[in-house]
Protein backbone atom coordinates (compact mmCIF):
# COMPACT_ATOMS: atom_id res chain seq x y z
CA UNK A 1 0.00 0.00 0.00
CA UNK A 2 0.79 3.79 -0.81
CA UNK A 3 1.55 5.97 2.24
CA UNK A 4 -1.91 7.97 1.31
CA UNK A 5 -3.42 4.91 1.42
CA UNK A 6 -2.59 4.08 4.96
CA UNK A 7 -3.33 7.36 5.97
CA UNK A 8 -6.35 7.76 4.66
CA UNK A 9 -7.11 3.57 6.05
CA UNK A 10 -6.14 5.01 9.40
CA UNK A 11 -8.17 8.36 9.33
CA UNK A 12 -10.95 6.91 8.24
CA UNK A 13 -10.98 4.13 11.14
CA UNK A 14 -10.31 7.12 13.97
CA UNK A 15 -13.15 8.89 12.63
CA UNK A 16 -15.11 6.02 12.93
CA UNK A 17 -14.30 5.38 16.11
CA UNK A 18 -14.50 8.70 17.33
CA UNK A 19 -18.33 8.68 15.85
CA UNK A 20 -18.99 5.27 17.33
CA UNK A 21 -18.14 6.26 21.01
CA UNK A 22 -20.36 9.23 20.72
CA UNK A 23 -23.24 7.01 19.15
CA UNK A 24 -22.55 4.83 21.82
CA UNK A 25 -22.80 7.61 24.51
CA UNK A 26 -25.95 8.76 22.87
CA UNK A 27 -27.59 5.59 23.30
CA UNK A 28 -26.66 4.96 26.93
CA UNK A 29 -28.16 8.38 27.76
CA UNK A 30 -31.31 6.88 26.00
CA UNK A 31 -31.57 10.06 23.27
CA UNK A 32 -33.58 9.72 20.28
CA UNK A 33 -32.28 9.43 16.71
CA UNK A 34 -31.99 13.13 16.70
CA UNK A 35 -29.82 13.03 20.01
CA UNK A 36 -27.57 9.91 18.28
CA UNK A 37 -26.70 11.51 15.16
CA UNK A 38 -26.14 14.75 16.52
CA UNK A 39 -23.59 13.51 18.99
CA UNK A 40 -22.18 11.03 17.00
CA UNK A 41 -21.32 13.85 14.10
CA UNK A 42 -19.88 16.22 16.93
CA UNK A 43 -17.59 13.59 18.49
CA UNK A 44 -16.31 13.24 15.18
CA UNK A 45 -16.24 16.21 13.72
CA UNK A 46 -16.03 18.65 16.74
CA UNK A 47 -12.66 19.01 17.09
CA UNK A 48 -11.06 19.52 13.61
CA UNK A 49 -14.27 22.00 13.15
CA UNK A 50 -12.99 23.96 16.34
CA UNK A 51 -9.47 23.92 14.54
CA UNK A 52 -10.81 24.87 11.92
CA UNK A 53 -13.00 27.91 13.22
CA UNK A 54 -9.84 29.22 15.64
CA UNK A 55 -7.50 29.22 12.38
CA UNK A 56 -10.19 30.35 9.79
CA UNK A 57 -9.89 28.22 7.30
CA UNK A 58 -12.38 27.66 4.97
CA UNK A 59 -14.39 25.35 3.55
CA UNK A 60 -14.48 23.54 7.16
CA UNK A 61 -12.73 19.36 6.11
CA UNK A 62 -16.37 17.48 6.47
CA UNK A 63 -17.73 20.25 3.96
CA UNK A 64 -14.37 19.49 1.58
CA UNK A 65 -14.79 15.83 2.28
CA UNK A 66 -18.62 14.94 2.24
CA UNK A 67 -17.71 11.12 2.33
CA UNK A 68 -17.04 12.03 5.84
CA UNK A 69 -20.50 12.54 6.57
CA UNK A 70 -21.76 10.13 4.30
CA UNK A 71 -19.77 7.71 6.60
CA UNK A 72 -21.16 8.69 10.29
CA UNK A 73 -24.89 8.76 8.35
CA UNK A 74 -24.63 5.29 7.51
CA UNK A 75 -22.90 4.26 11.14
CA UNK A 76 -25.84 5.74 12.76
CA UNK A 77 -28.68 4.16 10.50
CA UNK A 78 -26.93 0.90 10.67
CA UNK A 79 -26.64 0.95 14.55
CA UNK A 80 -29.43 -1.29 15.44
CA UNK A 81 -27.16 -4.06 13.50
CA UNK A 82 -24.33 -3.63 14.95
CA UNK A 83 -24.87 -1.75 18.21
CA UNK A 84 -24.82 -4.90 20.81
CA UNK A 85 -21.68 -6.35 19.32
CA UNK A 86 -19.57 -3.71 20.88
CA UNK A 87 -20.33 -5.36 24.19
CA UNK A 88 -17.95 -8.11 22.95
CA UNK A 89 -14.72 -8.15 23.93
CA UNK A 90 -13.31 -8.55 20.67
CA UNK A 91 -15.11 -5.44 19.78
CA UNK A 92 -14.28 -3.78 22.76
CA UNK A 93 -10.47 -3.99 21.56
CA UNK A 94 -10.98 -2.82 18.18
CA UNK A 95 -12.49 -0.21 19.28
CA UNK A 96 -9.78 1.02 21.67
CA UNK A 97 -7.66 0.25 19.16
CA UNK A 98 -9.21 2.78 16.39
CA UNK A 99 -9.45 5.25 19.34
CA UNK A 100 -5.83 5.04 19.71
CA UNK A 101 -5.31 5.53 15.82
CA UNK A 102 -7.78 7.97 15.94
CA UNK A 103 -6.14 10.28 18.19
CA UNK A 104 -2.81 9.82 16.97
CA UNK A 105 -3.74 10.81 13.63
CA UNK A 106 -5.69 13.84 14.33
CA UNK A 107 -3.49 14.96 16.79
CA UNK A 108 -0.53 15.11 14.26
CA UNK A 109 -2.97 16.39 11.43
CA UNK A 110 -3.69 18.98 13.10
CA UNK A 111 -0.23 20.26 14.47
CA UNK A 112 0.42 19.35 10.88
CA UNK A 113 -1.94 21.81 9.38
CA UNK A 114 -1.25 24.79 12.03
CA UNK A 115 2.23 24.54 11.79
CA UNK A 116 1.67 24.75 7.44
CA UNK A 117 -0.59 27.70 8.64
CA UNK A 118 2.28 29.55 10.27
CA UNK A 119 1.96 29.04 13.87
CA UNK A 120 4.95 29.18 16.57
CA UNK A 121 4.99 25.16 18.15
CA UNK A 122 3.15 25.79 21.11
CA UNK A 123 0.42 26.67 18.96
CA UNK A 124 0.84 23.83 16.88
CA UNK A 125 0.65 21.72 19.59
CA UNK A 126 -2.07 23.62 21.02
CA UNK A 127 -4.19 22.87 18.06
CA UNK A 128 -3.17 19.04 17.71
CA UNK A 129 -4.45 18.43 21.15
CA UNK A 130 -7.80 20.30 20.21
CA UNK A 131 -8.07 18.50 17.19
CA UNK A 132 -7.78 14.99 18.87
CA UNK A 133 -9.47 15.94 22.01
CA UNK A 134 -12.20 18.61 21.51
CA UNK A 135 -14.83 16.03 19.78
CA UNK A 136 -14.91 13.93 23.15
CA UNK A 137 -15.77 17.34 25.24
CA UNK A 138 -18.43 18.42 23.51
CA UNK A 139 -20.01 14.83 23.34
CA UNK A 140 -19.87 15.26 27.01
CA UNK A 141 -21.30 18.31 27.10
CA UNK A 142 -23.94 17.75 24.95
CA UNK A 143 -24.64 14.71 27.75
CA UNK A 144 -24.53 16.86 30.35
CA UNK A 145 -21.43 15.52 32.07
CA UNK A 146 -18.36 16.44 33.37
CA UNK A 147 -15.93 16.15 30.05
CA UNK A 148 -14.22 12.54 30.97
CA UNK A 149 -11.05 13.39 29.34
CA UNK A 150 -11.02 16.04 32.27
CA UNK A 151 -11.11 13.97 34.89
CA UNK A 152 -10.19 10.21 34.10
CA UNK A 153 -6.61 10.81 35.32
CA UNK A 154 -5.66 8.71 32.42
CA UNK A 155 -2.52 10.29 29.83
CA UNK A 156 -5.28 10.38 26.64
CA UNK A 157 -4.33 14.38 26.10
CA UNK A 158 -0.77 14.41 27.15
CA UNK A 159 -0.23 11.52 24.69
CA UNK A 160 -1.26 14.01 21.77
CA UNK A 161 1.13 16.55 23.19
CA UNK A 162 3.98 14.04 23.16
CA UNK A 163 3.31 13.09 19.90
CA UNK A 164 3.09 16.50 18.70
CA UNK A 165 6.16 17.34 19.90
CA UNK A 166 8.04 14.41 18.25
CA UNK A 167 6.74 15.74 14.79
CA UNK A 168 7.64 19.29 15.20
CA UNK A 169 10.74 17.82 16.40
CA UNK A 170 11.47 15.92 14.24
CA UNK A 171 10.16 18.45 11.53
CA UNK A 172 12.72 20.92 13.05
CA UNK A 173 15.29 19.03 12.72
CA UNK A 174 14.71 18.27 8.53
CA UNK A 175 13.21 15.08 8.31
CA UNK A 176 11.45 14.44 5.73
CA UNK A 177 7.79 15.51 6.70
CA UNK A 178 5.79 11.80 6.09
CA UNK A 179 8.75 10.78 8.43
CA UNK A 180 8.39 12.68 10.94
CA UNK A 181 4.61 12.60 10.92
CA UNK A 182 4.81 8.75 11.32
CA UNK A 183 7.06 8.82 14.30
CA UNK A 184 4.44 11.49 15.51
CA UNK A 185 1.43 9.31 15.24
CA UNK A 186 3.01 5.95 16.48
CA UNK A 187 4.36 7.95 19.21
CA UNK A 188 0.19 9.42 20.25
CA UNK A 189 -1.00 6.57 19.65
CA UNK A 190 1.65 3.85 20.50
CA UNK A 191 2.04 5.81 24.32
CA UNK A 192 -2.11 5.66 24.69
CA UNK A 193 -2.08 2.17 23.44
CA UNK A 194 0.64 1.42 26.28
CA UNK A 195 -0.80 3.55 28.70
CA UNK B 1 -49.45 41.45 1.56
CA UNK B 2 -46.56 41.35 -0.54
CA UNK B 3 -44.18 38.26 0.14
CA UNK B 4 -41.63 39.50 1.57
CA UNK B 5 -43.81 41.47 4.24
CA UNK B 6 -45.04 37.54 5.48
CA UNK B 7 -41.94 36.25 5.21
CA UNK B 8 -40.93 39.30 7.70
CA UNK B 9 -43.63 38.59 9.95
CA UNK B 10 -42.92 35.02 10.16
CA UNK B 11 -39.32 35.84 11.02
CA UNK B 12 -40.30 38.06 13.73
CA UNK B 13 -42.57 35.49 15.48
CA UNK B 14 -40.36 33.00 15.12
CA UNK B 15 -37.17 34.75 16.68
CA UNK B 16 -39.99 35.88 19.49
CA UNK B 17 -40.93 32.53 19.92
CA UNK B 18 -37.40 31.20 20.34
CA UNK B 19 -36.41 33.73 22.67
CA UNK B 20 -39.31 33.68 24.57
CA UNK B 21 -38.47 30.03 25.26
CA UNK B 22 -35.40 30.14 26.20
CA UNK B 23 -36.48 33.42 28.55
CA UNK B 24 -39.16 31.28 30.26
CA UNK B 25 -36.93 28.45 30.85
CA UNK B 26 -34.29 30.84 32.27
CA UNK B 27 -37.10 31.81 34.48
CA UNK B 28 -37.51 28.13 35.40
CA UNK B 29 -34.37 28.04 36.10
CA UNK B 30 -34.45 30.85 38.62
CA UNK B 31 -31.95 32.54 37.13
CA UNK B 32 -31.20 36.47 37.43
CA UNK B 33 -31.61 39.22 34.55
CA UNK B 34 -27.98 38.76 33.06
CA UNK B 35 -29.43 34.97 32.84
CA UNK B 36 -32.58 35.84 31.51
CA UNK B 37 -31.45 38.16 28.79
CA UNK B 38 -28.01 35.56 28.15
CA UNK B 39 -30.60 32.84 27.58
CA UNK B 40 -32.69 34.81 25.23
CA UNK B 41 -30.15 35.83 23.02
CA UNK B 42 -28.72 32.54 23.04
CA UNK B 43 -31.93 30.82 21.99
CA UNK B 44 -33.24 33.43 19.34
CA UNK B 45 -29.66 33.93 17.68
CA UNK B 46 -27.38 30.49 18.09
CA UNK B 47 -28.52 28.78 15.42
CA UNK B 48 -27.99 30.96 13.01
CA UNK B 49 -25.19 32.26 14.56
CA UNK B 50 -23.19 28.58 14.22
CA UNK B 51 -24.01 28.58 10.46
CA UNK B 52 -22.93 32.03 10.09
CA UNK B 53 -19.23 31.03 11.79
CA UNK B 54 -19.53 27.69 9.64
CA UNK B 55 -20.01 29.25 6.80
CA UNK B 56 -17.50 32.03 7.79
CA UNK B 57 -20.39 34.87 6.36
CA UNK B 58 -19.89 38.54 8.18
CA UNK B 59 -21.55 40.44 9.71
CA UNK B 60 -23.70 37.96 11.51
CA UNK B 61 -27.21 38.78 10.68
CA UNK B 62 -28.09 39.97 13.95
CA UNK B 63 -25.26 42.76 13.85
CA UNK B 64 -26.45 43.53 10.35
CA UNK B 65 -30.10 43.44 11.63
CA UNK B 66 -29.72 45.19 15.21
CA UNK B 67 -34.13 45.62 14.96
CA UNK B 68 -33.90 41.86 16.25
CA UNK B 69 -31.55 42.41 19.41
CA UNK B 70 -33.54 45.43 20.36
CA UNK B 71 -36.91 43.39 19.71
CA UNK B 72 -34.96 40.43 22.43
CA UNK B 73 -34.02 43.11 24.36
CA UNK B 74 -37.60 44.69 24.28
CA UNK B 75 -39.01 40.82 25.60
CA UNK B 76 -37.13 40.33 28.20
CA UNK B 77 -37.77 43.77 29.83
CA UNK B 78 -41.26 43.30 29.79
CA UNK B 79 -40.69 39.67 30.82
CA UNK B 80 -42.69 40.81 34.41
CA UNK B 81 -45.75 42.06 32.62
CA UNK B 82 -46.56 38.85 30.59
CA UNK B 83 -44.99 35.69 31.82
CA UNK B 84 -47.67 35.05 33.57
CA UNK B 85 -50.55 35.01 30.76
CA UNK B 86 -47.87 32.59 28.67
CA UNK B 87 -49.85 30.03 31.27
CA UNK B 88 -52.41 30.46 29.96
CA UNK B 89 -54.06 27.78 27.54
CA UNK B 90 -54.31 30.50 24.37
CA UNK B 91 -50.72 31.71 24.66
CA UNK B 92 -49.45 28.03 24.95
CA UNK B 93 -50.97 27.75 21.90
CA UNK B 94 -50.50 31.09 20.39
CA UNK B 95 -46.54 30.05 21.37
CA UNK B 96 -45.78 26.81 19.84
CA UNK B 97 -47.61 28.21 16.92
CA UNK B 98 -44.92 30.92 16.21
CA UNK B 99 -42.49 27.60 17.23
CA UNK B 100 -43.11 25.94 14.37
CA UNK B 101 -43.26 29.04 12.12
CA UNK B 102 -40.15 29.77 13.57
CA UNK B 103 -38.91 26.04 12.68
CA UNK B 104 -39.82 25.90 9.39
CA UNK B 105 -38.43 29.85 8.45
CA UNK B 106 -35.25 29.34 10.21
CA UNK B 107 -34.69 25.53 8.74
CA UNK B 108 -35.39 26.75 4.86
CA UNK B 109 -33.32 30.14 5.17
CA UNK B 110 -30.70 28.35 6.56
CA UNK B 111 -30.56 26.53 3.73
CA UNK B 112 -30.93 28.80 1.17
CA UNK B 113 -28.04 30.45 2.37
CA UNK B 114 -25.30 27.58 2.40
CA UNK B 115 -27.01 26.88 -1.07
CA UNK B 116 -26.04 29.80 -2.33
CA UNK B 117 -23.11 29.91 -1.12
CA UNK B 118 -22.32 26.83 -2.96
CA UNK B 119 -22.88 23.90 -0.78
CA UNK B 120 -24.26 20.70 -1.80
CA UNK B 121 -27.53 19.62 -0.74
CA UNK B 122 -26.24 17.34 1.92
CA UNK B 123 -24.51 20.17 3.54
CA UNK B 124 -27.57 22.95 2.85
CA UNK B 125 -29.84 20.21 4.91
CA UNK B 126 -27.24 20.08 7.27
CA UNK B 127 -27.06 24.59 7.74
CA UNK B 128 -30.94 24.08 7.65
CA UNK B 129 -31.43 22.00 10.65
CA UNK B 130 -28.55 23.75 12.33
CA UNK B 131 -30.24 26.62 12.16
CA UNK B 132 -33.70 25.60 13.32
CA UNK B 133 -32.39 23.65 16.16
CA UNK B 134 -29.24 24.68 17.66
CA UNK B 135 -30.51 27.32 19.46
CA UNK B 136 -32.71 25.45 21.32
CA UNK B 137 -29.41 23.14 22.07
CA UNK B 138 -27.70 25.89 23.45
CA UNK B 139 -29.90 27.08 25.78
CA UNK B 140 -30.70 23.81 27.15
CA UNK B 141 -26.58 23.36 27.80
CA UNK B 142 -26.38 26.89 29.36
CA UNK B 143 -28.96 26.36 31.29
CA UNK B 144 -27.30 22.34 32.38
CA UNK B 145 -30.07 19.91 30.22
CA UNK B 146 -29.57 17.35 28.15
CA UNK B 147 -30.91 19.10 25.03
CA UNK B 148 -34.48 18.40 24.88
CA UNK B 149 -34.61 17.97 21.25
CA UNK B 150 -31.90 14.89 21.50
CA UNK B 151 -34.25 12.68 23.71
CA UNK B 152 -37.69 14.23 23.58
CA UNK B 153 -38.91 11.70 20.65
CA UNK B 154 -40.42 13.93 18.61
CA UNK B 155 -39.76 14.75 15.57
CA UNK B 156 -38.39 18.21 15.71
CA UNK B 157 -35.48 17.98 13.77
CA UNK B 158 -36.61 15.84 11.07
CA UNK B 159 -39.27 17.87 9.91
CA UNK B 160 -36.48 20.61 9.48
CA UNK B 161 -34.75 18.20 7.32
CA UNK B 162 -37.70 17.43 5.55
CA UNK B 163 -38.65 20.82 4.93
CA UNK B 164 -35.14 21.64 4.02
CA UNK B 165 -34.91 18.17 1.48
CA UNK B 166 -38.41 19.54 -0.05
CA UNK B 167 -37.09 23.22 -0.41
CA UNK B 168 -33.86 21.73 -2.12
CA UNK B 169 -35.87 19.50 -4.55
CA UNK B 170 -37.97 21.89 -6.08
CA UNK B 171 -35.14 24.17 -6.21
CA UNK B 172 -33.20 21.37 -8.32
CA UNK B 173 -36.49 21.11 -10.41
CA UNK B 174 -36.52 24.80 -11.21
CA UNK B 175 -39.49 25.89 -9.15
CA UNK B 176 -39.27 29.70 -9.04
CA UNK B 177 -37.18 30.14 -5.33
CA UNK B 178 -40.16 32.05 -4.03
CA UNK B 179 -42.37 29.07 -4.20
CA UNK B 180 -40.31 26.41 -3.62
CA UNK B 181 -39.09 28.30 -0.07
CA UNK B 182 -42.71 28.57 0.63
CA UNK B 183 -43.39 24.96 0.33
CA UNK B 184 -40.20 23.92 2.23
CA UNK B 185 -41.35 26.44 5.03
CA UNK B 186 -45.32 24.89 4.77
CA UNK B 187 -44.20 21.34 4.98
CA UNK B 188 -41.41 21.92 7.89
CA UNK B 189 -44.01 23.62 9.60
CA UNK B 190 -47.36 21.71 8.88
CA UNK B 191 -45.42 18.03 9.66
CA UNK B 192 -44.24 20.15 13.06
CA UNK B 193 -47.90 21.42 13.77
CA UNK B 194 -49.53 18.07 12.87
CA UNK B 195 -47.05 15.88 14.62
CA UNK C 1 4.42 54.38 34.72
CA UNK C 2 3.48 55.01 31.21
CA UNK C 3 0.00 54.34 30.44
CA UNK C 4 0.98 51.39 28.01
CA UNK C 5 2.34 49.75 31.11
CA UNK C 6 -0.44 50.59 33.54
CA UNK C 7 -2.80 48.77 30.81
CA UNK C 8 -0.43 45.90 30.24
CA UNK C 9 -0.54 45.66 34.08
CA UNK C 10 -3.86 45.47 34.53
CA UNK C 11 -4.41 42.90 31.72
CA UNK C 12 -1.96 40.33 32.87
CA UNK C 13 -3.20 40.86 36.47
CA UNK C 14 -6.82 40.03 34.68
CA UNK C 15 -5.90 37.30 33.06
CA UNK C 16 -4.01 35.14 35.85
CA UNK C 17 -7.11 35.89 37.61
CA UNK C 18 -9.65 34.81 35.34
CA UNK C 19 -6.86 31.57 34.72
CA UNK C 20 -6.89 31.28 38.13
CA UNK C 21 -10.56 31.31 38.99
CA UNK C 22 -11.03 28.36 35.91
CA UNK C 23 -7.85 26.35 37.58
CA UNK C 24 -9.48 26.65 41.37
CA UNK C 25 -12.92 25.44 39.78
CA UNK C 26 -11.29 22.42 37.78
CA UNK C 27 -9.25 21.62 41.06
CA UNK C 28 -12.24 21.87 43.23
CA UNK C 29 -13.82 19.15 40.66
CA UNK C 30 -10.90 16.91 41.34
CA UNK C 31 -10.56 16.98 37.71
CA UNK C 32 -6.74 15.89 36.62
CA UNK C 33 -4.03 17.88 35.17
CA UNK C 34 -5.21 17.76 31.52
CA UNK C 35 -8.99 19.61 32.50
CA UNK C 36 -7.05 22.10 34.77
CA UNK C 37 -5.30 23.25 32.35
CA UNK C 38 -8.13 23.07 29.65
CA UNK C 39 -10.08 24.88 32.33
CA UNK C 40 -7.88 27.23 32.87
CA UNK C 41 -7.27 28.33 29.16
CA UNK C 42 -11.08 28.48 28.41
CA UNK C 43 -11.79 30.92 31.49
CA UNK C 44 -8.84 33.16 30.74
CA UNK C 45 -9.52 33.42 27.10
CA UNK C 46 -12.40 32.00 25.88
CA UNK C 47 -14.31 35.73 25.93
CA UNK C 48 -11.92 37.46 23.96
CA UNK C 49 -11.80 34.42 21.86
CA UNK C 50 -15.76 34.41 21.22
CA UNK C 51 -15.59 37.94 20.22
CA UNK C 52 -12.78 37.88 17.96
CA UNK C 53 -14.44 34.65 16.13
CA UNK C 54 -17.76 36.94 16.21
CA UNK C 55 -16.14 39.59 14.85
CA UNK C 56 -13.81 37.12 12.68
CA UNK C 57 -10.38 38.77 13.74
CA UNK C 58 -7.32 36.43 12.94
CA UNK C 59 -4.90 35.73 14.44
CA UNK C 60 -6.91 35.73 18.14
CA UNK C 61 -5.13 37.75 20.69
CA UNK C 62 -3.20 34.66 22.69
CA UNK C 63 -2.04 33.48 19.29
CA UNK C 64 -0.63 36.79 18.46
CA UNK C 65 0.88 37.19 22.21
CA UNK C 66 1.67 33.73 23.26
CA UNK C 67 2.99 35.05 26.37
CA UNK C 68 -0.18 34.62 27.66
CA UNK C 69 -0.82 31.49 26.93
CA UNK C 70 2.83 30.54 28.71
CA UNK C 71 1.62 32.75 31.61
CA UNK C 72 -1.27 30.71 31.73
CA UNK C 73 0.88 27.18 31.52
CA UNK C 74 3.08 28.48 34.59
CA UNK C 75 0.32 29.48 36.45
CA UNK C 76 -1.23 25.50 36.67
CA UNK C 77 2.25 24.12 36.61
CA UNK C 78 3.55 25.56 39.75
CA UNK C 79 -0.02 25.24 41.26
CA UNK C 80 0.30 22.90 44.10
CA UNK C 81 2.84 25.42 45.22
CA UNK C 82 0.54 28.12 46.04
CA UNK C 83 -2.95 26.85 45.58
CA UNK C 84 -3.80 26.26 49.34
CA UNK C 85 -2.43 30.29 50.17
CA UNK C 86 -5.48 31.37 47.95
CA UNK C 87 -7.93 30.42 50.90
CA UNK C 88 -6.24 32.69 52.99
CA UNK C 89 -8.18 35.90 53.96
CA UNK C 90 -5.59 38.09 51.81
CA UNK C 91 -5.10 36.14 49.15
CA UNK C 92 -8.71 36.36 48.65
CA UNK C 93 -9.21 40.09 48.83
CA UNK C 94 -6.21 40.65 45.88
CA UNK C 95 -8.07 37.68 43.91
CA UNK C 96 -11.27 39.74 44.35
CA UNK C 97 -9.79 42.84 43.18
CA UNK C 98 -7.14 41.34 40.26
CA UNK C 99 -10.83 39.88 39.08
CA UNK C 100 -12.44 43.38 38.90
CA UNK C 101 -9.81 45.23 37.59
CA UNK C 102 -9.78 42.07 34.59
CA UNK C 103 -13.79 42.43 34.42
CA UNK C 104 -13.31 46.31 33.49
CA UNK C 105 -10.22 45.72 31.38
CA UNK C 106 -11.71 43.02 29.36
CA UNK C 107 -15.07 44.69 29.16
CA UNK C 108 -13.79 48.32 28.17
CA UNK C 109 -11.07 46.47 25.62
CA UNK C 110 -13.92 44.43 24.07
CA UNK C 111 -16.08 47.41 23.11
CA UNK C 112 -13.03 48.91 21.98
CA UNK C 113 -11.68 46.28 19.98
CA UNK C 114 -15.57 46.18 18.01
CA UNK C 115 -16.33 50.13 18.20
CA UNK C 116 -12.88 50.20 15.88
CA UNK C 117 -13.71 47.52 13.99
CA UNK C 118 -17.33 49.80 12.47
CA UNK C 119 -19.77 48.18 14.68
CA UNK C 120 -22.13 50.15 16.20
CA UNK C 121 -22.92 51.04 20.16
CA UNK C 122 -25.05 48.23 21.23
CA UNK C 123 -22.64 45.44 19.46
CA UNK C 124 -20.19 47.04 20.69
CA UNK C 125 -21.73 47.29 24.12
CA UNK C 126 -22.81 43.65 23.79
CA UNK C 127 -18.91 42.35 23.09
CA UNK C 128 -17.62 43.96 25.83
CA UNK C 129 -19.87 41.95 28.00
CA UNK C 130 -19.32 38.75 25.86
CA UNK C 131 -15.14 39.35 26.38
CA UNK C 132 -15.86 39.81 30.28
CA UNK C 133 -18.12 37.08 30.91
CA UNK C 134 -18.22 34.49 28.52
CA UNK C 135 -14.69 32.80 29.99
CA UNK C 136 -16.30 32.28 33.00
CA UNK C 137 -19.92 31.37 31.18
CA UNK C 138 -17.69 27.97 29.47
CA UNK C 139 -15.60 27.50 32.80
CA UNK C 140 -19.19 26.30 34.08
CA UNK C 141 -20.64 24.57 31.70
CA UNK C 142 -17.36 22.55 31.26
CA UNK C 143 -17.40 22.27 35.16
CA UNK C 144 -21.24 20.90 34.16
CA UNK C 145 -22.99 23.47 36.27
CA UNK C 146 -25.37 26.35 35.73
CA UNK C 147 -23.05 29.81 34.82
CA UNK C 148 -22.77 31.45 37.88
CA UNK C 149 -23.08 34.89 36.32
CA UNK C 150 -26.25 33.66 35.00
CA UNK C 151 -27.91 33.05 38.38
CA UNK C 152 -25.94 34.70 41.36
CA UNK C 153 -27.70 37.64 41.61
CA UNK C 154 -25.07 39.71 41.76
CA UNK C 155 -24.50 42.98 39.47
CA UNK C 156 -21.40 41.17 37.84
CA UNK C 157 -22.52 41.81 33.98
CA UNK C 158 -24.51 45.14 34.46
CA UNK C 159 -20.93 46.74 35.74
CA UNK C 160 -19.50 45.53 31.90
CA UNK C 161 -22.25 47.54 30.28
CA UNK C 162 -22.49 50.53 32.47
CA UNK C 163 -18.67 50.68 31.85
CA UNK C 164 -18.57 50.07 28.61
CA UNK C 165 -21.87 52.50 28.44
CA UNK C 166 -19.47 55.56 30.09
CA UNK C 167 -16.35 54.38 27.11
CA UNK C 168 -18.79 54.73 24.52
CA UNK C 169 -20.25 57.80 25.69
CA UNK C 170 -17.12 59.85 26.58
CA UNK C 171 -15.77 58.63 23.17
CA UNK C 172 -19.06 59.68 21.13
CA UNK C 173 -18.72 63.11 23.20
CA UNK C 174 -15.44 63.52 21.43
CA UNK C 175 -13.33 62.89 24.65
CA UNK C 176 -9.53 61.68 24.02
CA UNK C 177 -9.21 57.90 23.60
CA UNK C 178 -7.00 57.03 26.76
CA UNK C 179 -8.88 59.08 28.92
CA UNK C 180 -12.67 57.45 28.20
CA UNK C 181 -10.93 53.88 28.13
CA UNK C 182 -9.74 54.74 31.62
CA UNK C 183 -12.97 56.45 32.83
CA UNK C 184 -14.79 52.99 31.15
CA UNK C 185 -12.33 50.71 33.31
CA UNK C 186 -12.40 52.79 36.55
CA UNK C 187 -16.56 52.35 36.03
CA UNK C 188 -16.92 48.83 35.57
CA UNK C 189 -14.37 48.22 37.82
CA UNK C 190 -15.18 50.49 40.71
CA UNK C 191 -18.70 49.64 40.40
CA UNK C 192 -17.65 45.70 40.65
CA UNK C 193 -15.87 46.47 43.89
CA UNK C 194 -18.46 48.49 45.83
CA UNK C 195 -21.56 45.92 44.92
Amino acid sequence: MKFETILLVIEVGGTLAFAMSGLLEAIRKRMDIVGVFSVAFVTAFGGGTLRDILLDRRPLFWIQNQEYLWLVIALALTAPLWVKTVRHRLMERAMEFADACGLGLFAISGASIASAAGMPPLVAVLMGVITAVFGGVLRDVLCNEIPKVYHDHRPYALCAVVGCSVFLGLDALGMASHLSMIAGICTATGSRLLA
